[in-house]
């Protein structure tokens, strides 16, 4: 970001909101103006349909967070960096696989860790939502309480309010979260022990683990001790009967 | 309003969301859906353009909303039942003739109003906003704390969102923690893995792990799986050369 005129904030730098495969360049303009004018500023695409993102580009509004848009092939990159990743839903979700917290609740929490780390805030596309394996990746979903679907761009208006109504109210976390990119390791080497090892058959597993992995809560600290575990265990599993 | 599927409540029957002279169709649909997204249901539009109303009233969402949807040719008319009138504004008004009130505190006031009474919330046209003249018929107004002007429907979507918003932010979880006994049993099932594996090879060693499986914050299911896993890759780590 260089010749940027919004003042920069280490709360609000922290948030990455990602479209998960927009549609309607309507919708990616108008999320990029609630960022905007609520003072966020990263925005990232996930295989967006490139019309869309053509046409948004050229919008009125909100040129420059567009411009600064990053775009991805895989939702994997695009969090890479994050160390919380939280999926939105506006309906109760078909399958409880995640925590579902309440926007108010799940506000909170990410305010808090927007105090110190960064953080995605995914929305699906406007008309599947996210898919179950972009939940995967989610440590929890935000509940936006509401009957209905929302509309994406207000969606992400009214969720990027909920973080800005009290964002002095919160203190920082201490400990430094895993990052999404350290829980990938993770998530990679102990699916293959798990394989070696006869607990793995079929192909929806990894996805499997990777939630369960999520939900663990790690310190990035901690996650560098597991990996280190799983490696040793891993090389005893390949050669421990000689 | 006859044939609702939405239940009657007095706080939201009493709220009546005024567009004055919108020109855009998709913008009526936003806020008509929005409303049908908050609970709320009585939508007047004041001096519409024609075709922006025709339009939207054939969009997909928010039907019944639209349906019942009153038209009025003033703002005087439009707001004749109603014993509290709030303007909205995203900017900080050019001639502060009325208190301006923060989003926070003012929707406070407005939710108290509609425990009772009936209130209309006026939102301007999308290029100029609400008049001197139709801020004259507002008790105040409510300045939603942005940076630059809002999308009409953005703007409704978060007004109501924080009509509605829960008070409480704090909502315990609903999942079940591990137990101490589950942990544990999860302990020293991994010390003995790690053990086997030649990680672990001072006495210090359990208690780490210990405090690192604590570190987790298990729901109960999830102690189940991860126990699971371990008995799995134990028996490789034993039988496995074979």
């Amino acid at each position: 970001m260089t010749g940027s005129d919004i003042t920069s904030n280490p709360f609000t730098d922290n948030l990455r909101v990602v479209l998960v495969a927009p549609r309607n360049p309507l919708n990616i303009g108008a999320a990029a103006r609630a960022m905007t004018n609520f003072g966020f500023r990263h925005l990232r695409l996930v295989n967006p349909y490139d019309v869309a993102y053509r046409e948004a580009r050229s919008a009125v509004h909100a040129q420059e967070i567009l411009r600064n848009t990053q775009e991805f092939k895989t939702l994997e990159e695009a969090i890479a960096d994050c160390t919380l990743v939280v999926g939105t839903t506006s309906l109760g979700h078909r399958e409880l696989q995640h925590p579902l917290r309440a926007i108010e609740y799940g506000g909170r929490l990410i305010r808090k860790h927007l105090g110190s780390a960064p953080a995605a805030l995914l929305f699906g596309s406007e008309k599947f939502g996210l898919s179950n394996d972009d939940l995967s990746y989610c440590h929890w979903l935000l509940r936006i309480g509401t009957s209905g679907s929302m509309n994406l761009g207000q969606a992400v208006a009214v969720c990027l309010y909920e973080l800005i109504r009290k964002a002095t109210a919160s203190k920082p976390e201490k400990r430094k979260p895993a990052s999404s990119a350290d829980l990938d390791r993770l998530t990679a080497r102990l699916t293959e022990v798990l394989r070696q090892s006869g607990y793995v058959h079929s192909d929806g597993t990894e996805a499997k683990i990777r939630r369960l992995v999520r939900r663990l809560d790690l310190p990035a600290h901690d996650a560098e001790v597991w990996l280190g575990m799983l490696r040793q265990i891993q090389w005893k599993v390949t050669h421990g009967g000689r």
